[in-house]
């Protein structure tokens, strides 16, 4: 009708957003594009801080929220979910035909979306496929890969990959993540801001972000289901021996979550956080601009390996979590133990910053992908491109 | 309990199970393997021949049964319908707690299966990846790949594509497809039964299989959705002027075959069908029977290039729902025109048996699957791995 | 926004449809309403008529489509169609939160739409209920009663029974059945052009309908699950005997209905269907006329019980489908078998035309329930209404 | 096989279980009888006390675990839930087959267990029908009577109204409520036991139970959706300034539920908790024994209205969730207001105890309902029983 190209991107949690909010507010930006955020799975649910208010606040408009978070600490919920994701994803996207569905990363409900875009024929855009991790995520990105007709990689070596998987060259953009552009546009954040934000949020200890302190942000293991807890508790006791003054995000949804909260719930409970400030959710340049901030930090996120190569943050990385994805040298990978774990911190902070790298981009992702997106759709009939 | 390794198949339609049928056989055979079926999709429903029936009767166990299949002509059917799979085969995993999951080919219900074992954490084994096809059927087969742990693959050039993949080199063995190992028993089905089986199974004229026939057999293409109606009239009106005598099966379920089969009820409504014979469903080895005692295949079938090839049947292999797959000789490839069609079978006919080939398989497939399937579980950590 | 009142009213099926057109009519006649059809079920299907293409033909805004019926000729997918009924229902409804929703009857689909309106806190209408008949039918109507907020009840005798189960008597109204509003336009049609629309539409005999002929509607018995075939046989024996053309009518969706399918086509297959027309659908008004033309209705619907009051069709109600309606002097209630059949129809064709009975309704139930719906929204905070 | 009646009894909440265990034991201990245990929605989750752990604690066999709680604070989450309560229940009665299922009181699930029996053509048994209360669970508890087959009501009222509502008379059963049982053998609860187990378990302040003390346990109200938090922060403030130690329940699952935990959690961070234990789950003759030692319960649980007659504790019954259940003269209602509970629960603490009340049984229903789920099974086919 208006001659528009109808975008949807699927978001269904919280660092999905995060990461791609610079691309879109590149897309919300363009003429040419009537862009819609599509939400599901926690991104609907409170325990996870309801990134769709954020969506919403921030001034996107979000065209469906499907409520697909099959409750449970089990593995059989992940799959419970996506089956659900796929269901109703499959039912929107048949109401509304967008032009291009947009999917990020490789949470196990992004599947969901991947399967229902291309069962109906729509073309279907993967952000950071190409990859390398240690768990279940590593065979949803592949394998959504292999759904997608377009690719946003991350690196040139995410890159390649995808290509020997059998996607056309032509397919292929080396685009850099998008979460790197928040990291570089952190640099504006003000550092009283940033503060009075902190004290207002949470619970726990105050923390004084112009000293020294730490960010603990650590994930369940879905591999290892069921020793959620137990390595929640073993980080948590390193930072503890540490004694300083550290703030730490609860955990993200997956199966055994309730593990790693309940480690914390424990660790409160017994009065060892008198030094440390407990956030669910801080908006993504904030949370960059704290990191930025930061002396180390500690845990499995991915963002230790991304965002903070830019920063050159010093990064514990703990397990086996991102085992596989390229890293700068300001990671230390340590095994999720108390000493190793206390020992590596030491010398991280002894360390101090390290200079910044390119290596998951350069900051300009989002309008590269904007352009893109806006740009040729590509064909849903692909075939394995045999070299 | 008892020491068996427990296997569970799953089979969402007729063509999966007539493929795996003899490792099935051979599973069955063996003292350390305790074999069931799962059966979903269209597998239990009448109008696609309910090959759950066959399943018992030829003496397997049925785990479970999944109603999964949400009817309706348009493409989001394919999507809910795999949301319904992955949902009950979730669940039906999760209580039954297999030790090992097989799933074959690359039906758009087949991807349920995939992804509730992989986010089980169930090792899952997937046969006949790696080939090259036209349409949906593509991306399901790849995707299902990088969900896999272990392949078993029909040529060296699939195990190849497998391997660039990023899958192991020690989790993927080229079997050769099982469907040939039917194809070789097929020598042993008589004549005079086969004939009797006929009569007595379909509507429509009285084929005498001792003279020349045709075999025609046409499934939709799902990318090319809503030309289903228009493809099969063009085969009719091609078999019609062709006046030889042709067996001709109903096609399988895909969004769009009520197209296909709306095609063949009105052909049959206008009386063109007095030297054809409609059936519904044949016996395995007795289908390939007919084949070898035919003097050409007509249609879009994997069987024109598979089970053909070992047969040394000659093919006229219409449209592009094969295109990619390798082949040999037997095969001539057609637009869906009436004028090339008639052609192709008439130069096919004239030609006569071609000489027999194993590209996909020498006829022994099912005892090494089972060989495989029995032995080593495959670990479900898998990783992308780089050459 | 515009100040209308939003209506959604329900069509699960087909004859829902046919039952409640006349209000959808004077509804979208209205200024002060802004209605919309919710369409799922059998309603989208091919193999049922796809009345949601004649809704749309009509006029009428379709807000959703949703594919939630789950194939197969099993009890269990009753259930399965009406959990994804829910589902997606509750999903639409959640989106497009209408003022009002309005459901119709008692096929067991329909539950799906009054779970999720009640629990949504949305005001539910429901029409025709307080009515007795002989299966799950049953259950539905009188639970979808105790699951709404108004009631259009098509005989005094079925509000009486309404208010006996605890519903405040100012919550129910009399407005009888609409569907007796299409039998009394059904007199506007025109026998010769109605001629033309049955020659034009269907298979088999032509049936001359200035001339004497019977019309055959026979549904499938759910609580006799698996006799459909057994039921549709002796019918069909019956019409054969009586030797008097006739106007056959495919069945609708039902566990069993394959059953009652395939008797219709072995009928057709051994060539006994020389007098007999099949159609699948016919347009509301027009299947009235041809009722309204015809010397005796033979089956088991319940068109037999209400409409045909209204015009003095002579019935043969066959078996128990309809055992507990209020039925005026014009049916007389068989068993199925073959002799008591033939017999009735017999007697009817002698007896011919019965006088008009407004026990069902005077033919204006359109206009006065467009009124209501449009008037007053009900509460959704009911409590049994204690004498 | 076995000749033994097969019973499945479904339990989708912790409060169920409680209610039925008397009768659950009962039937344990019956030689004809196998007894199975389904389970689904909250009765699985962490959050609701997982009572999965406690009825296979307890020596039942749990059949199947279904996880079908959809999780949201918004009521389209309550139609999810049903959908997939539904979905589940109806594949695993497909699949088991159980002679006659039970089903208990009115919580939104249990509608999903209702409609896959019933449509499934299992008899279906209904405990605690014909009661009046304030929200959806109103319309959900007389829709069940429609759906079941046989009905086991606590009162003779109740028995009346269900009655009224069609069933037939010899279906009905007034055998008090197996709740009261479990009231009745709390007396044999040792009061030193008790507090060992109250101490161990939950968090905040210790309470003394041979002291006066409270018992708080107020649900969200699902009709004043949003208000939860509201009504819990009052009934808190008003406990807060009555000053005497109390022990209080976290909420069970419903729409909102978030909002009553969310003041909880508020108020203890406000650190108004000093007086107060905090307890998510107890076993329930130990529950029952609790209330027994305490002044008053507050709040807006049907214990209020049920056991606690039969025990004669006080009771302040807050707001209109138990509008309409008959009661005795222990409770005083009020609205939610600071003041209004705590004069009356000062009220109460100056009376003291009541006299115990038989209204809601004897304490003897568990063995009258087990002898006839036990005995003769009821038909499917039933038909509103007019008068």
């Amino acid at each position: 009708m208006s001659g528009k190209k109808r975008i949807w991107v699927a978001i269904t949690a919280r660092p999905s957003y995060s990461r791609i909010r610079s691309a879109l507010e590149s897309l919300q930006r363009r003429e040419d594009v009537e862009l819609s955020i599509l939400c599901s799975g926690s991104a609907l649910l409170d325990r996870y801080g309801r990134v769709i208010d954020l969506i919403r606040a921030d001034g996107f408009r979000v065209v469906d929220e499907l409520y697909t978070f099959v409750e449970g600490d089990d593995l059989v919920n992940m799959a419970l979910t996506m089956a659900a994701t796929t269901n109703h994803t499959a039912a929107a996207l048949h109401r509304g035909k967008p032009d291009v569905v947009v999917t990020i990363a490789d949470r196990y409900e992004t599947m969901g979306t991947a399967v229902a875009a291309a069962y109906l024929g729509i073309p279907l855009i993967h952000v950071q496929g190409g990859e390398i991790t240690g768990n279940i995520d590593e065979k949803v990105r592949h394998a959504i890969t292999k759904m997608a007709d377009m690719h946003f990689v991350s690196t040139a070596l995410a890159g390649n990959r995808v290509a020997r998987m059998g996607e056309a060259p032509c397919s292929i953009h080396v685009t850099g993540c998008p979460s790197v552009d928040l990291a570089r546009e952190s640099a504006d954040v003000s550092v009283v801001d940033l503060q009075a934000v902190l004290d207002s949020l949470g619970t726990g200890a105050h923390v004084d972000i112009e000293q020294d302190f730490l960010v603990v942000m650590q994930h369940p293991e879905t591999d290892a289901h069921g020793e959620s807890f137990s390595q929640m508790a073993t980080v948590l006791d390193a930072v503890n021996q540490l004694a300083i003054p550290a703030v730490l995000f609860w955990p993200n949804v997956d199966a055994g979550s309730d593990g790693t909260s309940k480690a914390i719930r424990m660790f409160r409970e017994r009065g060892g956080d008198d030094k440390i400030r407990f956030i669910k959710n801080l908006e993504g340049r904030q949370f960059l601009a704290l990191l930025r901030q930061s002396q180390c930090l500690i845990g499995n996120s991915s963002v230790g390996i991304r965002e903070s190569a830019y920063l050159g943050v010093p990064v514990v990385n703990i397990g086996d979590r991102q085992l596989g994805r390229e890293r700068c040298n300001n990671v230390i990978d340590v095994a999720c133990k108390t000493d190793a774990i206390f020992g590596a911190v030491r010398a991280q902070v002894n360390h101090g910053r390290y200079a910044s790298s390119t290596l998951y981009g350069d900051g300009f992702a989002g309008d590269r992908i904007a352009a893109l997106v806006a740009g040729e759709t590509p064909d849903t009939r692909k075939r394995f491109h045999d070299v």
